[in-house]
């Protein structure tokens, strides 16, 4: 037994879990303080108070130059209101497509588990003790089905949250613009806090509460126990696949086609309120790199969570019912939130940024102080929690382990999380030489830029895999199959953290182009496009991160399916299983083909939509009248949820049809070979993209001779930068991070319907 | 014992190699009967002979309009020599290079196999045969070494003769359109057939030689004796790389060069002779596509054949010395040879093609017609060569097959080739839909084209995956991984006119080329790229062919190395395997992250080159003056030297770092990793490029209302087309093409140094 007692462990996850909402809620209230006015008319009190805080000695509000500040501040509000309204809607939307498909596979899971034993409702033998009675399999298709609905249920959750600060926060950050880039930071990363920390406490307290709600029934079968719970991740991860795949088809296709008429053929800026597809656009953000990364990241926490859950209820931790060991999975992440808490008062109250090129600094900083304090706390938890030494079953074989071994587990994941971090930066990031040479290669038109971005991405491959290969080798040879499950959940230990830094990006880009359709000073775009660029490359390392840590949850996923399947070896040399393995290699390129060509046509339709709406409303260039901005919102909600269905039922159905007909070797072929192609495939995906638009970026802004020697804005090198920008669209922000879900959401599946495949599967070989 | 004796077999192969020399030669002396002339004071004879000919009644050459036939003819002779001595003088240049590799890497192989035994002259008891003495592991490294230069050498001629006959052929099929596009297209195709069937047949004897010469030491030590020859495959393979690959820089950075300043900046023709690079893109043409392919195709096939022969070796047909069965993987080539004679006979002398829209349908037929017509030789071959029954072993265990498994191993590659072609053809020939709504796309621009380009590659991968999937699994079901290794050979029995189909689509670009640059008339020109455009799509079907054959032989060549390494399980579930697993899949991304670059560099020094030359020499624009043609043919040679190093050394050296340090088992995850990742990567590159590349020509030629409506040349869709043009040539002729050697090579290597790796590998694990 460890040191910490059960009582203690037990009560400290709900408390860690009640102080991150706490911290949310507080972060929320500090955000909320910031006012803004839809209409113009409250203007007047509004100038009241500013004068009474003036003569209070506040923090003076700079003078606009030449534009009305109450005007514009109105604008902001009602800018963001349409966002919001835009967002909710199709979030909304969204959920019913969703409801209907939670329901009808909750009747898949319920039917499928049900008849592994012909829905009796005997108890059978437990698997791993023999000796004992297990609950029946039935109990395990009911519960199952329950944690699915709960998992998805928390997902939507985390979505909706995360779009309604970010839509709350967007204005609020352009208006505190004014004040100072140190403020508007604050008030941005602060919104991000509250996405962030209510994630991570939430996800936490909801499976604590499954799991104990679900103990009442299940007693000390911790087998049964924790088979279901891994509907949780199923639940978590399939909400996931279609929020993303949704919203990153929504979010690009508005991008793209508001570019490709307004920045290319118009030749008005980004953002400019003229652009019919300018709103769409700023929806799309919240909706796909909001609410869908958030659905994407707790996926990834509910899935390494339920995991690392299932392995150690069949290790001696589960045989012995030491609760306080098993719940290390729990402790592990109750500790990364109160480390997160810690680590974000770096960022909103012990650093005091004054001008822009201090934002990115402090960002990075957040990932190293969260990693270093994170170790320690890793430390803490495991010689508090665990017994000095225990078993734990290697497919079949025992193997013994000692608590320090699981220490390095989860820190080796938690420190090659930083690396990919880094490594991701590093390869998109305008400060370095790749992103340069991308950005120089537009001399010679966008052909070259393409070619140069391409290989950036697939040399940016390179780091990131042997960070995880020596991570997989590592905690593998420790402590086994759940080694690797607990170093995933070491690198999203600090997901608190990672996700504030995370929704800090589109929240900012939002307050950016808040601040240029409300006709803001020069200054004031200047400090939002600052803060902007930073969560540019932030966002990059989100997704780095993301994908990282998706690779190990695969693949513990992977071992628990393989485990619970029975298998006790994935011999490449079986013509069953490498038929599979070549399949599966290919299922990233098929979802590819869909989810890019969505963008595309999507992206089509909305460009002839506004070329309509700019050739047939007059005086819509001269910026006498308004777009139409609902059609386009309209064009993007429709397309999206139309074209998400396809992809979305590759990856439920691949896993499903692979089991039931070719059988479980297949299908454990078909999730390697789709995990160790995907993770390129997305790694570059992501990182051209990223590092695209970058480089244009870098040429718009000029900062060095040689950036000023490709720009200004309209050159030629600046339109191939445009193109390449793009392309790399629905490269980062579609393909790319739903790759993500897609071998995660193929593995946890695939970990829930095992008992069928096993006992039913295989009809064709 | 099978139908035929011994002593008919052992003849067959002989006589069917020298059938095919001669009718190569044939071929050769049918084109060689065409006049060129290099200077114009040759035309006064020619004139005489011409006004003979036909007062004698002979076919009638068609006035040209308005152009002297006489000038027009002797410029395509000079342009022949300078395209003839730039290739051999890139060729001879590059060969220095091999000849250094080739002798640091023999070295490398004698020492690592010598070593193995601590170079003991010393006779060993058999791996397979306990109780029979074999040759000493010294022999093995001396024969091994020998039949690596072997295949070095057949390799290096095979890509060597190609180009000879190349360039011997491209001027004299665009003086031959002046007759009419029957004559024009059959002087291509037999320079092509003179290509495959030189290729095939001298593989094939050379071959056969080596192994009776070896016999003559190795006596009845069968399994020696087969492991000696897998280092013809190695040779033949690692030539290939350099070949491949260096070639596929230097065609790429020439016409990527080319196009850049001509095409986009100064908006001249393609071909133009006023471009300074045109004569480096067609001696590219010849170097890449015809001289590197030829490399490539023939180390797919002394592989494929290596590993049957060895695999053959170790089971019944060995230790029971029944040399008819050993021999049936030459037997099937030879057969080969001879189907693809009569094949060949369809395209020449039994269809008349009288307009250019019959070239397409008659080439098309040729890949129909040899899979029929293989299909029935295969039959033939196995019921005349197999004894009824035998025994193969499958890692350890032994496995009953029956002759017939056998004759369905061979048809279903030999089918399944006849698949991914047509698959290639319907994805990147614009007579389907797939291209057609690529060039659509390139309505709204460059960035719509290239993402439906790349979702159009990645949709390409599905059916090719299918395909080799059912390939490889009934063939493994059937006859283990001697099934596998005949299946590829299957694919590639008909070689011989898969090449010839292949070196037909240079010819008739350099063809194309000649006619522009030598100022044809515009109906001779009409007639050549109407050759030229057929060529483009059959040049696709050759890569997607020489794709899934190098699929099906990395794997027979994995399961020869795991014999060999003596492993009896490739366990993903090993930590081992799956860190090889998932390095090996990233290898394709790194490789091709290297040989974009290098042609992008290369590609910007060449723009560089051909700006200066047309800003300093007077005259150059308006075509008074001649261009420095030299320069630009320097420029790509030295580049595409240096560059094909590191991506060179990249794949040399991985599995020898991978065997050595961490030993067979990380090694055969490396190599199963590779090859299901490399496959993906393979055909969607080759894909996407062709695929833009004939949405250009689409446009270009404007057969339809779409695509006239999408034209005409210089018109915003095709320039968008164009950018997607060069950004699909170094994927489609560079990295694509060169990964089909990553996987081969890489297999290759490991199983000719798999003892070294077995006795002193994995210091590390």
């Amino acid at each position: 037994m460890g040191v910490l007692g059960e009582a203690a462990t037990q009560a400290l996850i709900p408390i860690a879990s009640l102080i991150g909402i706490g911290f949310a809620l507080l972060q929320w209230y500090v955000v909320s303080k910031i006012k803004v006015f839809s209409y113009s008319e409250d203007y007047a009190s509004y100038a009241d108070e500013q004068l009474m805080q003036k003569q209070n000695g506040e923090e003076d509000e700079e003078e606009e130059e030449g534009v009305d500040g109450g005007v514009a501040a109105a604008k902001c509000g009602e800018i963001q209101n349409a966002i919001s309204v835009g967002a909710q809607s199709f979030l909304f939307t969204q959920y019913k497509y969703l409801g209907a498909f939670t329901l009808t596979f909750s009747l898949v899971i319920f039917l499928f588990l049900g008849s592994v034993k012909r829905f009796s409702t005997k108890s059978e033998p437990c698997t791993y003790t023999r000796d004992k009675l297990c609950k029946p399999a039935l109990a395990n298709a009911v519960f199952s089905t329950m944690s699915f609905l709960l998992g998805a249920l928390t997902s939507v959750l985390s979505g909706y949250l995360g779009m309604k600060i970010a839509t709350f926060a967007n204005a609020r950050t352009t208006l505190e613009a004014r004040k100072g880039v140190g403020s508007a930071f604050r008030t941005a990363f602060r919104s991000g806090a509250v996405m962030g920390f209510l994630l991570a406490s939430n996800g936490l307290l909801v499976l604590y509460i499954t799991i104990n709600v679900f103990r009442l029934y299940y007693k000390d079968d911790w087998e049964g126990l924790f088979e279901s719970i891994t509907g949780y991740g199923l639940g978590g991860s399939s909400m996931a696949l279609f929020g993303r795949v949704g919203g990153g088809i929504y979010t690009k296709a508005a991008d793209v086609g508001a570019d490709l008429v307004g920045k290319v053929e118009r030749n008005i800026p980004e953002d400019d309120p003229r652009n019919p597809a300018v709103i769409a656009d700023n929806v799309g953000d919240n909706v796909g790199d909001i609410a869908g990364m958030g659905s994407d990241l707790f996926g990834s926490y509910a899935e390494s969570s339920c995991a690392a859950l299932f392995v150690a209820s069949i290790s001696s931790f589960g045989t012995d019912h030491d609760l306080s060991a098993i719940s290390y999975p729990l402790l592990i992440s109750a500790m990364g939130i109160i480390v997160c808490l810690i680590t974000t008062l770096f960022a909103t109250n012990f650093s005091k940024i004054k001008n822009n090129t201090e934002i990115g600094p402090v960002l990075k900083r957040q990932i190293l102080i969260s990693t270093v304090l994170m170790t320690v706390g890793i430390a803490v938890v495991t010689f508090l929690a665990l017994p000095a030494s225990f078993t734990l079953f290697n497919f079949g074989s025992a193997k013994n382990v000692r608590n320090w071994h699981l220490f390095f587990c989860v820190s080796i994941g938690l420190w090659a999380g930083l690396v990919i971090g880094y490594t991701t930066e590093y390869y998109t990031s305008n400060a370095y030489s790749p992103v340069r040479d991308v950005a120089d290669s537009c001399r010679t038109g966008a052909a070259t830029n393409v070619i140069f971005g391409l290989a950036l991405g697939y040399k940016s491959v390179i780091i990131p895999i042997f960070a995880i290969a020596v991570a997989i080798y590592v905690s593998f040879r420790l402590a086994a199959m759940y080694g690797i499950a607990i170093a995933a959940l070491g690198m999203l230990s600090t997901i608190a953290t990672g996700l504030s830094i995370d929704a800090y990006g589109p929240i900012s880009d939002n307050a950016g182009g808040i601040a240029e359709m409300a006709g803001m000073s020069r200054k004031i775009r200047q400090r939002t496009d600052a803060l902007d660029a930073a969560g540019n490359t932030t966002a990059a390392i989100g997704k780095g991160f993301a994908i990282g840590s998706a690779a190990l949850v695969s693949l513990a996923l992977f071992g628990a399916y393989v485990s619970r399947a029975g298998i006790t070896a994935v011999d490449v040399l079986s013509p069953k299983v490498f038929v599979g393995l070549i399949v599966g290699a290919m299922l990233p390129y098929w979802f590819s083909a869909m989810t890019m060509k969505s963008v595309g046509s999507a992206a089509l339709k909305m460009v002839e939509e506004v070329r309509r709406q700019f050739n047939t409303i007059p005086g819509l260039m001269e910026g006498r009248t308004k777009p139409d901005y609902a059609n386009c919102v309209k064009i993007s909600t429709d397309a999206s949820l139309r074209e998400m269905i396809p992809p979305g039922a590759l990856v439920v159905v691949a896993p499903l049809i692979a089991g039931t007909i070719f059988g479980v070797e297949t299908l454990a072929g078909l999730l390697a070979g789709s995990l160790v192609s995907g993770v390129q495939v997305a790694i570059s995906a992501s990182n051209s993209g990223g590092a695209w638009d970058n480089a244009k970026k870098y040429i718009e802004a000029g900062v060095s001779d040689h950036a000023r020697s490709l720009g200004p804005k309209g050159s030629d090198a600046h339109k191939a930068a445009v193109i390449g920008d793009t392309i790399g669209d629905p490269l980062k922000d579609t393909s790319g991070p739903s790759l993500n879900i897609l071998i995660k959401l193929m593995a946890v599946e695939s970990l829930v319907f095992a008992p069928f495949f096993a006992a039913h599967g295989g009809w064709l070989f």
